[in-house]
C-alpha cells in the first residue's frame, strides 16, 4: 500500500482535481457552494433607508425587543408576545423577521430612520482562484467538510467499521456584518470540530454509563418556552431516559464536554446547555444543543452539539456522485426475492450488432413492472418494443428472459448519521480567561487568574528565597529537573520580597510556586505552594516532580497529593 | 494589569481597529498591501499568445534550459552561459527573463505557440471585508506579519530587553499559477515562523558554542557561481569565522535548523542550505540561506533562514506611525551637544493669543541652522518673520532664546534586526515521510516507515503472541499503564501471525513493539523489539514504561538503553 502511495500519490491528486474539483477543494480551505452552506451562513440585514447603514436585523430586532420588556405598564399580553419573540429571534426567516421588525417599529439605531427590508447576507469571504481569476471559491465557514469529505478514507483507516470519530482544529471564517463583543464575534476565529460517525438505528454509545451521572444545566425547549424560561438541573442519564436529549451518544458528547470545560476551569454555575428550538434547528437535524458560558457579555454559544442525521454525508455524495455508505452484515443472511432479467447477449450481438450495448442497458434498466410487460408483450406477439439510446428496437423470443428469483442477501449499504460537538476555542478561551480572574477577598490590590494546572503554560515557578549563590544553584538544578519530566516551569531570581513574588506568580496564572531556602540545604526539602489556597508544604527535592506530574495532570488534587508531607505556616509578608 | 485588560479590552481592541486599522488587520488572516508584499509575493507569468493559457515563466524556461544541457553536442561556451542561467532564474526581473526565454527559444508547452511578454502576477488571494463589500483584503501570504505588528507587547512582556525570540504557527494563502509538485506548491499551507529580534550591531549568540561544531552541508554563493556548482561540508563554527555566514544568530539557527530536520528522519545526505545570491535577496536582507531536501521531486526548500535587519519593523512603523524600537542603555553616559530653543510662553501667548500654538509648535520644528538664523535676524533687527500653520508671524527679542548646551545622554532607541527562521511544515512532512520509507533488503513485500520516535504519532504496539484470555489481560494492562505514562500506544489482538502483526507495525511507522507471551505470565518480561535492526529484548513489565519513555524521547539509543536487558533471538517467522 505504502509503495502505490509514493509511486501514484502526486499523479492521483492531481487528476482528482480536474475529475472531481469540488470534492477535492472542500479538503483545503478554498470550496465552493453547496446546501449546507447557503443555508446556513446567511444572515439577515437591513439597511438604514436614509444613510444606507447595515445592520444585523436579528441585533436590531433584539435590542429594540429588551428596550420595550423594560416598560412597567406593559400588558401581560403583550409581554407574553415580546418574550417569545425574543427566544424566536434566531429561526425568522425573512417574512417572520419583516413583520417583528413592523410589529415592535424597530428604527435604525442613532438615526431613528425606517429600516428596509430584511435580505439574506451570505457570510461566506468571496475569492477567485487561479491567475485567470475565473474560478471563483470561498473561505471555509466551518472547519467540518473536510471530515466528510474524506469518510470513505477514514472507514477504510477504521476498518470498515462503525462507529468511529474524526477531529479537526483550524480557521473558519465568516464576513460578519457587525463584529462586535470583542473577542468573542469575530470574523476569522478557531474552531475545532468532532465528526462522531454512528449507525442511525443504534445511537446507544458503549461509554456512556461512565458519564451517565453527570449533573447538567440543561435548557431545553420545553423550559425556554414555557412560563418561566429557566434551566433546571438533571442527570444526563435521566435526560436521555425522558427523551430530552435525543439518543445516548449525543447525551455522551454532552457530558464529556461539560466535563472539558469543567477542567480548563469554566464555572459551572455560569454553565447551561440550550437545546435549539423545532425551526432553528436544520430540518435534518434530530437534535441540538449549544454550550453557553455566562461572561460579562451575557450568555455565550461555545460549543455546538449536534445529531445531524445522515445530511452532510448525503448532500456531499449527491454533489460529488460519490458513494458515502457504510456497509452492515445482518447477523443472519436473510432472503429476498428480486427480478432478474438476463439478456442473451450472443443474440441481441448478433441482431442489433453495434447496438448490442445500448439493448442490453436498456434491459438492465427496465424497473420490474416493465421487464414484467416487456415479457408479456413478447410471450404474446413474439416481439416487443424497447427503447434504447439508439432508439426504438424489436426485441423478440430468445433474446431475453425475466423471471422472479430468491437471492440470499448478507448485508447491505446504509449512510451513517453524524453527531457533531463543534468547539469555538477563541470563545471558550475568552469566558476562561474571564471565569479564571478574581481579586483575593483579603486585599484588594491582589488579583490572580485561577487558571487550571491543566491549561496554566507555565505550571510553576521556582523562588530562591533570597538572592545567595547556594540557593540560586539548587533553584536552577530544580528548574532543570522539572523541565526534562516534562513539567513547564521558570525561575524568579528578581530580588524582590518573597509575597511579592507570589502575587506577580499569582497574577500569570502559575498554580504552584516552589521555594528554595536556607533550609533546603540542611535538609534537602523544599516549599510547594498552592496558588489559591496559599497552602504550603515542605517536600523533599527528589520528590518534587512526580508531585508536580499528578497535580498537573489533575488526577489527584492538593489535599490528597500533599497529605503525607510536612504543613508549613505561611509568613507574614506571603499571606 | 489584568484588571484593566478585562474592563478595557472589548473596548480598546475596537477603537484600534478605528485608529489604525492596517495596523490591526494584520494581526488576524486579513490584512492590506505593503511593501514587502508587492516585492515579494510576486511572480512572472507568460501567456501562450494563441490559446491564453497562463504558465509561469520561471518554470518554463527552467524546463527549456535543462533540455537544451542535454544536447551532448553542445558546445563549452554556450554550456556555462546555460548553467549560469539555470543559477539565476529566480532572480530575475521582467526585462532578464524576456531575454532569457527569447535567447532560449522558449515556447508555450504542448502547443509550441510563442508566448507573450512576462508580466508580474500578484500571489495574494483578494476578498472583500464587511457587509458593503467596500472594504478590500487580502488573506496573508506569511504569518510572520501578526509578531512584528505585536513587537512592542512582546518586547513589554520582556521587561524591555533584548534578545527575545516570538513563534507562530498558522495558515499561509498564495494564489499560485500553477499549484504543481503533489503536496508541495499547494495554494494553502501550513507556515511556522520565527522572529528572533536582536541588536543590529551584537549578533552574537550566547548558545552558539553548543552548536559550533555541527558540520552542515553548505551550498554557498560562490559554490552555485564557481565552476563545479557543488555543497561542501564545514562546521557552522568554521562558516561563521570565515563570514561565509553572516553572524552567529543566523548560524545558530541553521544548525538548531539542521539538527531538528535530522531529529524527524531527515537524511543529512539529502540535506543541503543554500545561500540566496546576491541578487536573488531582498536589498535590505543581510544574509539568507534555505534549507533544500532532496526528494521525488528534485531539491525542495523546506525551510528559510534569513537576516533581514531592520527592514520589516521599520515598514510597519512607517505605514502605522508607531514607533517600534527597542531602548538601549549606555555603559556609560555620554555628554551630547544640542541646540535648544526655548519659547517664552508668556510673551508669545500675550502678542499671540489663540495663535500662540501654531507659533510655540514652529518655533520647536526648527532645524540647527534656521533656529540660528532666526536668532541672529532677531539680534540685528529686533525683530524677525516665522512661518507658522496661522500664517507668517513676527518674533520679537525676549520671545524665544536660542543656545547650544551640553547635555547626558543615557542610551538611544534603535531598531532590532530580525533573523527569521520560516518552516514549511508541509513539506517538511512529505520530505519527511518519503526519507522514511524503505523496502527491507531481505525481503521485497516489507515496506517500512521508519519515522523517528519523536515524530511517530502511535509511539509502540502491544501484541499478545496467541489469542489467550491469560495474555490479552496482560495486554490490556500494559496498553493502560502505557497510555497513563503518556505514551501513546495500541492493542494489535487479530488473531494472525507475529511476522505479519510486525510487518504490518514496521509499514505504519510503529517504532516499538511490546509482545506479551507465556513466558510473561511465568517471569513478569514481555519483549521489546525495534523496528529498523528487529532486535528484541526481555525487559520486566514495571519496567517496560521507562524504557519507552526514554526511547521516545530520543535522550538514549536502542543499544544504551537496553544494554542491560536479555537479548532474544529472532524466531525464524518475524524475520
Amino acid at each position: 500500500m505504502l509503495r502505490s502511495f509514493f509511486r501514484t500519490r502526486g499523479v492521483r491528486c492531481l487528476s482528482s482535481v480536474r475529475e472531481c474539483e469540488w470534492t477535492d477543494m472542500c479538503d483545503f480551505f478554498f470550496f465552493v457552494f453547496h446546501l449546507r452552506h447557503v443555508e446556513k451562513f446567511t444572515d439577515l440585514m437591513v439597511n438604514d433607508v436614509v444613510t444606507k447603514d447595515c445592520y444585523r436585523a436579528d441585533h436590531l430586532l433584539g435590542d429594540r425587543v429588551e428596550e420595550l420588556l423594560k416598560d412597567p405598564m406593559l400588558k401581560a399580553d403583550r409581554r407574553r408576545e415580546l418574550e417569545d419573540m425574543q427566544a424566536r429571534i434566531d429561526e425568522f426567516n425573512p417574512e417572520q423577521m419583516a413583520e417583528a421588525l413592523k410589529n415592535t417599529e424597530t428604527k435604525a439605531p442613532t438615526t431613528n430612520n425606517d429600516l428596509c427590508e430584511p435580505y439574506p447576507f451570505n457570510l461566506m469571504f468571496p475569492t477567485q482562484i487561479g491567475p485567470s481569476g475565473a474560478v471563483k471559491g470561498f473561505l471555509r465557514p466551518e472547519t467540518a467538510q473536510g471530515i466528510f469529505v474524506n469518510f470513505r478514507d477514514l472507514l477504510y483507516y477504521n476498518g470498515g467499521k462503525l462507529p468511529f470519530a474524526a477531529a479537526q482544529i483550524g480557521q473558519s471564517f465568516r464576513n460578519e456584518i457587525a463584529p462586535r463583543a470583542g473577542l468573542l464575534r469575530v470574523r476569522e476565529f478557531t474552531q475545532a470540530e468532532i465528526e462522531h460517525f454512528v449507525h442511525p438505528d443504534h445511537k446507544n454509545h458503549p461509554r456512556f454509563v461512565e458519564v451517565a451521572d453527570t449533573v447538567l444545566n440543561l435548557f431545553s425547549q420545553d423550559a425556554q418556552l414555557g412560563e418561566v424560561k429557566k434551566p433546571f438541573l438533571m442527570t444526563v442519564g435521566e435526560a436521555v431516559s425522558k427523551g430530552i436529549i435525543a439518543n445516548e451518544t449525543l447525551g455522551y458528547f454532552i457530558a464529556r464536554c461539560h466535563l472539558f470545560l469543567l477542567q480548563i476551569g469554566i464555572d459551572t454555575t455560569r454553565l447551561r446547555f440550550r437545546q435549539h428550538l423545532k425551526h432553528e434547528m436544520a430540518h435534518y437535524a434530530a437534535d441540538c444543543w449549544d454550550a453557553e458560558i455566562q461572561c460579562s457579555y451575557g450568555w455565550i454559544e461555545c460549543v455546538g452539539l449536534a445529531d445531524r442525521s445522515a445530511f452532510d454525508l448525503k448532500a456531499h455524495s449527491e454533489k460529488s456522485n460519490v458513494e458515502l455508505v457504510a456497509y452492515e452484515r445482518y447477523a443472519e443472511p436473510i432472503q429476498e426475492e428480486i427480478v432478474e432479467v438476463t439478456p442473451n447477449k450472443q443474440a441481441i450481438g448478433k441482431a442489433f450488432k453495434r447496438d448490442a450495448k445500448a439493448v442490453t442497458d436498456a434491459l438492465a434498466a427496465l424497473n420490474e413492472a416493465d421487464a414484467f410487460a416487456l415479457r408479456d408483450v413478447i410471450e404474446a406477439n413474439g416481439t416487443a418494443p424497447l427503447q434504447t439510446e439508439s432508439g426504438e428496437m424489436q426485441i423478440i423470443t430468445g433474446m431475453v428472459t425475466v423471471e422472479r428469483v430468491t437471492k440470499t442477501v448478507n448485508g447491505r449499504n446504509y449512510t451513517p448519521s453524524v453527531i457533531e460537538p463543534s468547539f469555538g476555542i477563541g470563545r471558550i478561551m475568552y469566558c476562561m480567561f474571564e471565569h479564571a480572574f478574581y481579586i483575593r477577598p483579603d486585599d484588594e490590590q491582589k488579583t490572580v487568574l485561577k487558571l487550571t494546572p491543566v491549561v496554566a503554560p507555565i505550571k510553576a515557578t521556582i523562588f530562591p528565597l533570597v538572592n545567595d549563590s547556594a540557593l540560586n544553584e539548587l533553584s536552577v538544578a530544580m528548574n532543570k529537573s522539572l523541565t526534562s519530566n516534562g513539567i513547564s516551569a521558570k525561575l524568579d531570581t528578581t530580588a524582590i520580597s518573597i509575597g511579592k513574588r507570589y502575587a506577580r506568580t499569582d497574577e500569570l496564572g502559575v498554580p504552584f510556586a516552589v521555594t528554595v531556602d536556607h533550609r533546603s540545604i540542611t535538609d534537602g526539602t523544599v516549599t510547594v505552594r498552592e496558588r489559591d489556597s496559599c497552602d504550603q508544604v515542605r517536600v523533599p527535592i527528589p520528590r518534587v516532580p512526580e508531585l508536580l506530574r499528578v497535580l498537573c495532570a489533575m488526577t489527584e488534587d492538593w489535599a490528597t497529593a500533599t497529605a503525607s508531607f510536612e504543613k508549613q505556616a505561611v509568613a507574614s509578608d506571603e499571606a
